[in-house]
């Protein structure tokens, strides 16, 4: 539809969508940065589904009953802040729109997660908000089933991009989604046929609908400027038994002489004089900002159009028992349940007397036991590595199309999609999720790993396989590089345990963490119990502690990780044999470590021995511990990786790669 | 079919289809570790390619115009060493069968690169083969078109399986290949039902058909243990005008009674007995490791079966100008031409002289004009961000199927295909390509990057808006731990240049380097020119070297890489103004300096002086360079990022995270 047509039969449409366009003009320009042509593209059909169709309360942003909207295309961020700041939400004011990318605001230039109220997720990088959408809904199925629909009824909509569906990434969100069912899941496709190098069929020739389709989804279309036409295709969406695409032809920079249906129209400011001239072409005789009464309440009426609604919900909330009403809140919060770390202790206790000789996958799927039985907000899944991950425990249930209380995800080969899925459903709260792979995989996981750590998101990586522990399957499995890569993340815990001991406690700290991801780096060989003393206290959230002093004057000591440690011990052997007091330092997390008080660090890392760090993977990072720290150059070694691995059994690995118990000893007698 | 009906009709084929299970089932059983169920599955449709469709010599594994052959399901390694082995490929003795998966072997347990003849690119983190091939397609083109098909013109063929075709880099793979209509790209899809968890059903229900065809390609179906059936679809497939996707219903470790279609066959050894029983079905009554003679030499001839082609091809490449077949032979060889030195000193001569003030983005575009004109076998390209990348000059031309001379391809918002399709690329040999995103989607790219670096393959990755330095599109777009992620990895040359002479320089490092990756890091904002002085000498090649020198005693180093080196000079200019001695160390590339001697790195990092480095990233791997190489640590310090940035104009966040030429000199006095 053009824009006379749309004027002449959608007047109050019109302006409404117009106040949209002009917000998000003004506010790249004013910024000098941005990007207009998504918002002015989609305004109509942002309109049509935040006045008709999206359940929620401008005055109650945390409603748990809410509709999520996802804004996947995030760059064109000032689609939601304009949607935001209409409808009424308190902490999105004019100011802030009009410091649009600026130091300090909360209209940062993509979305971010916690800036500001009605952010679901932090977007830019393409395909991540479908990919997190997949994870809400599936959140939500997953509580409806446990709670009711009277008190969990909501849909995920998302507006994608051409660049969010050619990313690889949704590819494997759009396959979760396809076989998950998810019926309440709503994809609004931003079908402009333009991205940044220009039309999309520089680079694309593939017909979307008939993939989404092939997929297992409902898909419909309509014209993205027909109020109409999108009300239609949104009504229709919602009667869906499957998850819905939505094409929505649009033109990108909608109304702009010089850039419509352009690239120009993508990422840069419009221009003062192009600005007026598509003023002139709106028929918005405003000035920048400036919003006239009439259109400023029609939008404050959609901003309160769920109040009612959400007030319906509370009372049926009240409804509940006030066990499962408190068990709500509980889940929603995020808080882990009060058992959580008895039951760990318990296993602790029990391990240290038992001293099983296991993989520390092993220990996971042994701490998991006990957690998932405790915590029923646990959703467990692995990327088509069950058996090797050691992620599903007894009685978890598969969560599909038929049983929505199953707690375990089969993702399928989709590292990247159960990633983003998990911090979709840390999102929306409610279950916490931890998903398996292979530690070299995260690979493949990485761009929603890092969006794990940025939007400060409690999820767990269960990555086995840590090393060339792995041994046969060769070099392209075995991570060598990938524990410094997620050290050198922000707003990471890398763990890395060395034992069953240290693995429950790692697994404490991370069913604990109010905002940061975890890793759990785990074997696939067996290793042996080293925690042989059972201590109620978590000494794995420490970071680094003294596992073996030194027997006699200190003169060496040895810093590990995992299963390293093992070998660390086996040193201190050789060592105190010789006479040399020897301690070890398991360092299960860095990053815990680090937190410590100094006066801690000092305890465990005194200045003055030889100090040798040992651990299957490359050295880089380890110089904080081993020069830094009160370290000396002169006096500290390493034995580990030194480049990729190789295809053979694990020992013969080890020892190839000289990383055994005398290469320790005879680093340590080397800087006597 | 079944294996009474195939034995029955297909007699030779059975036995030689044979041969491959039956090598596939001992040297898994040997190893004790593997993946039987794919050779076993796929051995038919193997034996009728091998056998009447693909072209190879195995005599000649380099030959130039051979198809190439990707196992991208490469955990089903077995299949790709029987039939190099069968057809008679000279280091793939029996000896290596034998010693499958063991050290010092070539027959890895997933397909390495460089290990033996025949392997064509390195497998087993899914869905970078199938990637792979389409680079390999897409160099075919490019050679036919610039050659001629009378020396170039063969077809890439993968097999993948369902992992492959789950993984999000599939997607974007095909949509490319799709895109690009690549008629010399043919998929045999392994399409057995079975994932490590289960029936694909679990976690999937996706139309791979469907979806194949939504994005451009040819699809055929066979009986994939029926040859004729088979025969029949590749003959189909070789006749198509587009990519073609063959699906080869088989079944997962065919004819093991208590495995076959399950998940038990994927990824451990039958077992003794259960081998037994299959040999008995097979009727194969030969001893582990045996093949019969008239099976032996139906094999060897299918291996000599493309020897009179590759005849005829040398008649016709000696049939070329001498230049032209010089050119060719420099091009297979991945020689750099000899004018590009002096092109690249050129161009350091004429910009020392003029001084731009100009991103280092803007400087790779400046080198690549250079470099491009010189370097006929460069193909460039984005991952839909060309603009912003600068990856393109003038007269490359778009490289599509209306014109396979064009050497700038529009990658799509595709990350991960386009680093696994220069994979593929540099693979196929004849070209050299690079292609640009930005930094931060290292993430994205990162499984095919590890892959570049594990190869060995002289990838050139051009990555911009390498830190906050790219302001406001905020934190999800600012690198920050990616400079220390790339640098952790081993064989990949990170060069951050500090203006447009390194980063000529680095240009020259990267497409002079026969078997390292080159990541180049590059600035958004505009750098002034610091190298004023023209010298012939490649500095950024030493990797570290002494930008200025301290005046009067020295009393302060410096060290920096690119943005903030500019940083540096300034923080000097405060520094020696009040009389301390300051000098600066440029840092364009860790690694290379780390391979220099260690006198050369004493002479630029002497003992005594205080040491302050400043890169707008996080320190985690500085410590090498501060407390390392002669540093002390009370004498050391950082002036950087600490965590995620922000979103605001760049100048802003400088300044806001404290880094300044004031703060280099805070730090520095402090140190003093």
């Amino acid at each position: 539809m053009d824009i006379d047509s749309l004027r002449q039969t959608h007047p109050e449409h019109w302006t409404k969508a117009c106040a949209i366009r002009a917000l998000a003009m003004d506010a790249v320009q004013a910024a000098n940065s941005g990007h207009p042509g998504m918002p002015m593209g989609m305004a109509d059909v942002a309109t049509v589904l935040f006045e008709k169709h999206l359940k929620f309360d401008a005055k109650a942003p945390d409603w748990a009953d809410r509709d999520r909207f996802v804004l996947s295309a995030g760059h064109g961020s000032m689609l939601l802040y304009a949607l935001l700041h209409l409808t009424g939400y308190e902490d999105m004011t004019l100011d802030q729109l009009r410091n649009f990318r600026q130091l300090g605001a909360i209209t940062a230039g993509h979305p971010e997660y916690g800036h500001a109220k009605g952010i679901e997720t932090t977007t830019g990088p393409l395909g991540q908000g479908l990919a997190n959408a997949v994870g809400f809904a599936m959140a939500e199925e997953a509580l409806r089933a446990e709670f009711g629909a009277k008190v969990v009824d909501h849909r995920t909509w998302v507006i994608a991009g051409d660049g969010c569906l050619m990313e690889g990434i949704s590819h494997e969100a759009i396959g979760l989604a396809g076989m998950q069912r998810l019926r309440n899941l709503i994809v609004l496709w931003d079908n402009n046929d333009i991205s940044i190098d220009g039309r999309i069929g520089l680079s694309d020739v593939t017909d979307q609908r008939a993939r989404f389709a092939a997929a297992g989804w409902h898909v419909i279309a309509c014209d993205g400027h027909d109020p109409a036409d999108i009300d239609r295709a949104l009504t229709e969406a919602k009667a869906a038994d499957r998850p819905v695409l939505v094409d929505c032809k649009t033109i990108i920079g909608f109304g702009s002489p010089a850039k419509a249906d352009s690239a120009g129209a993508h990422g840069s400011p419009l221009g003062e004089d192009e600005i007026a001239k598509v003023r002139e072409i709106y028929g918005w005789p405003y000035g920048p900002f400036e919003i006239p009464t009439e259109v400023r309440e029609a939008w404050a009426a959609i901003g309160t159009r769920g109040a009612e609604a959400r007030a319906e919900w509370e009372t049926r909330l009240a409804g509940l028992s006030g066990t499962k009403q408190a068990e709500f809140k509980r889940r929603m919060a995020g808080e882990a349940p009060k058992k959580l770390v008895s039951a760990l202790r318990a296993l602790k206790k029990q391990v240290s007397e038992t001293a099983p000789k296991v993989a520390t996958r092993k220990s996971s799927e042994l701490a998991l036991e006990v957690i998932n039985k405790v915590m029923p907000e646990t959703m467990g899944g692995s990327a088509d590595l069950t058996g090797s991950n050691n992620t599903k425990t007894a009685g978890l249930g598969i969560f599909g199309p038929e049983d929505r209380k199953g707690r375990y995800v089969h993702y399928g080969i989709r590292e990247h999609g159960m990633a983003a899925a998990m911090n979709g459903m840390a999102l929306h709260g409610g279950v916490r999720p931890y998903g398996g792979t292979f530690l070299c995989f995260t690979d493949y996981a990485r761009g929603a790993m890092r969006l794990s750590a940025l939007m400060g998101l409690p999820v767990t990586y269960v990555m086995t396989h840590d090393s060339i522990g792995l041994g046969e399957d060769g070099p392209t499995h075995q991570p060598i590089e990938h524990l410094a890569m997620l050290r050198a993340t922000p707003n990471v815990n890398v763990f890395r345990p060395a034992d069953t001991v240290e693995t429950a406690e790692a697994w404490e700290c991370a069913l604990t963490a109010p905002s940061t991801p975890s890793v759990l780096a785990l074997s696939r060989q067996n290793l042996p119990t080293l925690r042989l003393e059972h201590k109620m206290k978590n000494l794995t959230a420490q970071g680094a502690y003294v596992l073996a002093d030194a027997e006699g004057p200190r003169r060496a000591i040895l810093l590990a990780t995992g299963s390293e440690v093992e070998i660390a011990m086996a040193a201190r052997d050789i060592l105190q044999e010789e006479k040399i007091g020897t301690r070890v330092v398991s360092m299960p997390c860095w990053e815990l470590f680090e937190e410590q008080p100094e006066s801690y660090r000092r305890k465990v890392l005194p200045a003055g021995p030889v100090r040798v760090a040992v651990e299957a993977a490359i050295r880089f990072g380890w110089d904080r511990w081993l020069f830094g720290e009160r370290g000396r150059r002169e006096k500290s070694g390493f034995v580990g990786m030194h480049g990729f691995g190789a295809s053979a059994p694990a020992p013969q690995l080890y020892k190839d790669f000289g990383i055994t118990p005398e290469a320790v000893a005879d680093k340590v007698r080397s800087l006597l």
